[in-house]
């Protein structure tokens, strides 16, 4: 069964001329033995709440998943797919990319990632166990993870937390070849693995990965194990190629015809290219057939439960909010509006959070070691702990790559909505993560404070100044920065409104006023920009993001002083703004005469607002450790600075 | 001697009202022990080739360098400075700023930096040991890590670094007080460091970090090894603060005028505020003056060697090029221009390098297991590698965050000029250390290759769409994307010439014809953007930057059959041509009435050259899995989409 594997996976390769048959051939033992005796699935029901997740840390290895899904009989894995592997508009794409196809659980390919992701989804499954009983969510998160996996740093980070947690469910695979692509792994690495998860809580094995009933034995063993369980499994690369097998030759590119028909003759397969022989294909629909028993099991268990968990279990895994949720947030603005608390916009997340956690049990919360800085957790999220997964706060400690992995490994999973926070300089470290979640399209949003120079003495390490630009640059991802209080409540509600978009929050350290006194039902910060105050006449119009529209505000005070009609717009989330209709975009960019926008930001990004003509007020240099009251001015961010240059512009 | 630095750091702290006194007060100790006692250096030459070096890599402790430094005696490190800390314009901003003030070997405050520059420090110490022997350069590199810095997963990358490069000369304090921001560090990680460490090869021991002798004989016992060193000094958070000493409410802020009191008295401390007692203040200035005896020795042996020898090692440490460097370099663009090699510019690159690298023994390149992808690797760069550390080409494995802060580790010893490739989408996971160089304005290079969806079959995880655009909002880095053959010298040219700014090379995969036929002796890239084709008279200006200058040429080509006068600009670099004088920017913007822009990315940043009605033919979305043949116009970046849209323009 596993030559299946081996030879669709370099019949695949060798067709787009393109792609990794070195994995495939390596793992296919360890995969027929997990995916045909082991793992729990369903090809008909791909998206059954309580399967197990099989998670190809190693992407470039996609051949495997591809393969195994066909052979399995999932129904939209063709072998026209298979044929078309890597070719533009097929479901085979060089790394498996999320919801390109069934049993696809997450997009892989930037090492470690998968395996970081896999701490989230092993943390959903202990956290709505804990909600749900063994009953409902009861399952394993397997991961084959590779050299590259293990030595990017976030593996230290998703293996260091996973063992903190004592996440028993998840049992990684480490496709031990002692190959990477510039040659043996020796070359660049000596650590000892097995000692290294060790350290961390693990509990490990070595076997033959060319043994199936060694390979057995440890999914066994790692399933009776109370800790998170690494099996390292010593494979030969490229497995049965005659001469590339064990070689980094077998990694990366097709083996060629002269190997690939050595290969047929020292595994002794004779189809024809793309052919399984039928007995092979039989035993493997089989096993599809076989893993689905659990799962049939389990819906007739379902239908046997009370409506009313059913349907709150249904409607978690299909990620919609409960209903009421907008009455919430509108009741919720309305009071700010009309109390004008003057806090951080990391104290107004707090706030709306506390609102929010309160009528959204999916939420999940955490973050990066700044709790309290972050304000992420609110009364209603307890600890989760190795003792008590019921928690919905994670300490995710200094770890702000794995936290935003685990994050998207936590919405992957289905159940919950995570967030997690860290300061908005430290994006960088969880940016690609947050780079992938953008990709798959899923709802990981991510709290960012500090968001700007108004931290102060941290200085330029923590000063936020390329940021906010850099970050909307990522394709499919909002960037938001309310301004006050009631903008802080929108964004969150057009975060967690998102199911295909993530979200970051940017939000400020020091204190701001409400200014948006007057309450409207409709979420105004979900159209990304909007009028704040001003006249159709407006000669000067001012934009600005979070704690600079109150300087926009200062400024537009000191034009209407001088006799010069003004407008401000708010732009909360440029990406949403751009999802508006042109009509609506252009008139919230109006025609005035002179543009300016403030951001505590690099300018990049802007110009299609004010045009390559407009005023910024804003940084162009790295910032500076002082107090918030100097380094504004310093900076040349204030409201006599932007009044200012309209005035002198208009003058002109 | 070590109540010194606590008082002087909780006084600073108390005064700024803001910082972090809590690992000063507890790491007193160790750097009372190993810079009285061990550290060589010298306070009144600071930039002594041969000193040891001392890295805080737990930034947030500043106020325990800036102690040190003023109570050894370094000149710039004034009393003023350390009373104005965390003030606008102080050398004593809130985390070490290198080149604020002389001792700061590095800039650190985003953890787990330091520690991986340290990788860096003691790969040059090696390596310049080979070429100038024990005499010349022979030193330690000691780091003060803290819980932060080894949850971060660059922590792995670097120590496993180490440790298959045996850097025995590196040694690692990690002051192991059990305390994070959120709470106990047993809220959030359970591994056992030590056995982390052993696991990669490291030399480990567990000391009591407040006592002198324990640390001093640690200290000695790490020298002997040959292993790098990790210490485990258990220690005490904000030691002797009565009420918070050993809790999180000692890190991050100030004592308050109660508890300081208290700490006065529990450590018999009198004097006032900022006020050394005189004899302590001898002791540590006498321990200055010991430390610098092997400075002057040293000084005295350099003087007695030869010319030449002594001439290369300060031209080295100068960060100066070899004489005839520039010569060298246009007689290779001549032939260049000649024979017109169509080659991707990863391999120009390479050819480039192979030029470079034969004339500048200053380089040490290495790619993050991608040495054949990357082409960073030429004739005279064999391996480095812990059997011989002359080697000049570095296996950094499948580290890309490491290697980055390696190289900038590397570039801050001084001596040697480290470059390293990856892909550019995986500029992503090197991203804090890519702006911790750019902030230190030091001669980092990145040579990330795979630059667009050229590179085809390996899909949207790989292929980059928003790196150029994010890169180029971090302030003071160079982002170089060269066209053909003669771009790609250029910008290294122009990399290498750059002493106070980091570059990022992108490079393309795919094959590209030679645009620069007619040899110039000027490096035009240099000039970030100059008109590669077009009269003065043209109606549509089109800029394009690597691979899409091609396609540009097409358009041109196209515009020209159909009529029209067009110019191309090729823009190989932003931030150099932003840094020309107003006159050549206006010049080569140019006044036709369509302008349009050709980059296989996000449109980001382009306005300021295209202005916000521009044409931009480019990416908006993530890339997708297929051939290269099939992606361009899938994605409508071709000459014939180019030119098409240009003439719709001019015909509205």
């Amino acid at each position: 069964m596993a030559n299946a594997i081996r030879f669709l996976s370099m019949d695949a390769v060798e067709k787009a001329n393109s792609g990794h048959p070195g994995l495939p051939m390596g793992a296919a033992d360890i995969a027929t033995v997990l995916f045909s005796r082991y793992l729990r699935f369903d090809p008909k029901n791909p998206n059954w709440p309580n399967r197990d997740r099989f998670i190809l840390s190693a992407g470039h290895g996609s051949m495997l998943l591809y393969s195994l899904l066909y052979l399995t009989g999932y129904e939209d894995m063709t072998l026209d797919e298979i044929k078309n592997f890597r070719q533009l508009g097929s479901k085979t794409a060089g790394h498996p990319e999320y919801k390109h196809a069934d049993g696809i659980e997450t997009t892989t390919g930037p090492l470690g990632q998968g395996l970081a992701n896999s701490v989230g989804f092993a943390l959903a499954e202990r956290h709505l166990n804990t909600a749900y009983g063994d009953d409902l969510v009861d399952h394993y998160t397997y991961v084959l993870a590779g050299d590259g996996c293990l030595m990017e740093g976030i593996s230290q980070e998703a293996i260091s937390l996973a063992g903190h947690l004592k996440l028993s469910k998840l049992i990684v695979f480490w496709d031990d070849n002692r190959i990477t692509i510039d040659g043996a792994v020796s070359m660049s690495d000596s650590t000892d693995q097995c000692a290294r998860f060790e350290a961390s809580g693990w509990h490990t094995q070595r076997i033959d990965g060319h043994d199936p009933e060694a390979i057995a034995q440890a999914i066994e063993a790692a399933q009776a194990s109370d800790k998170p369980s690494m099996i390292a499994c010593r494979t030969t690369i490229g497995f049965g190629a005659p001469t590339r097998a064990g070689t980094s030759k077998a990694h990366g590119s097709p083996l060629g015809s002269e190997e690939i028909a050595g290969t047929r003759k020292a595994l002794n397969w004779d189809s024809e290219p793309f052919v399984v022989p039928s007995d092979v294909l039989d035993a493997w629909r089989l096993a599809g057939l076989n893993a689905a028993k659990s799962c049939k099991a389990w819906q007739e268990h379902f239908n046997t439960i009370d409506a009313e968990t059913k349907g709150e279990f249904e409607r978690r895994f299909r990620g919609d909010l409960p209903a009421g949720f907008n009455e919430t947030i509108i009741k919720y603005k309305k009071k700010l509006s009309a109390e004008k608390p003057k806090v951080a916009t990391r104290k107004s997340s707090e706030m709306a959070l506390e609102v929010i956690n309160g009528v959204v049990p999916d939420t999940v919360g955490g973050s990066a070691d700044l709790t309290g800085s972050n304000n992420t957790k609110t009364s209603q999220t307890k600890p989760l702990t190795a003792d008590d997964y019921s928690g919905r706060y994670i300490y995710y400690g200094i770890r702000e790559h794995g936290m935003a992995a685990a994050i998207n490994g936590l919405a992957l999973h289905g159940g919950v909505i995570p967030y997690g926070g860290t300061f908005l300089t430290f994006s960088d470290y969880a940016r690609p993560a947050m780079r992938l979640a953008s990709l798959m399209h899923i709802r990981s949003i991510f709290v960012m404070t500090h968001d700007s120079i108004g931290l102060g003495e941290d200085g330029p390490t923590h000063q936020p100044v390329e940021h906010l630009a850099a970050l909307r640059c990522i394709p499919n991802h909002y960037v938001m920065r309310p301004a006050d209080a009631v903008e802080a409540v929108e964004c969150w509600q057009a975060a967690l409104e998102s199911k295909d978009t993530p979200s970051t929050l940017a939000l400020t350290r020091q204190n701001l006023p409400v200014l948006r006194t007057e309450h409207t039902d409709e979420n105004k910060s979900a159209r990304g920009a909007y009028e704040l105050a001003g006249d159709s006449d407006a000669k000067v119009t001012i934009f600005a993001t979070g704690s600079e529209v109150e300087i926009a505000m200062g400024a537009f005070d000191k034009l209407k002083a001088a006799g010069i009609a003004a407008r401000v717009v708010s732009v909360p989330c440029m990406e949403l703004f751009a999802k508006q209709s042109e009509e609506y975009q252009r008139a919230i960019i109006g025609k005035a005469e002179v543009k300016v926008a403030i951001e505590a930001g690099v300018r990049n990004g802007w110009d299609h607002l004010i045009g390559s003509d407009g005023i910024f007020i804003g940084m162009s240099t790295f910032g500076a450790s002082g107090k918030i009251e100097d380094l504004y001015p310093h900076f040349g961010i204030t409201a006599d600075a932007a009044a200012e240059a309209a005035q002198k512009r208009l003058a002109a």
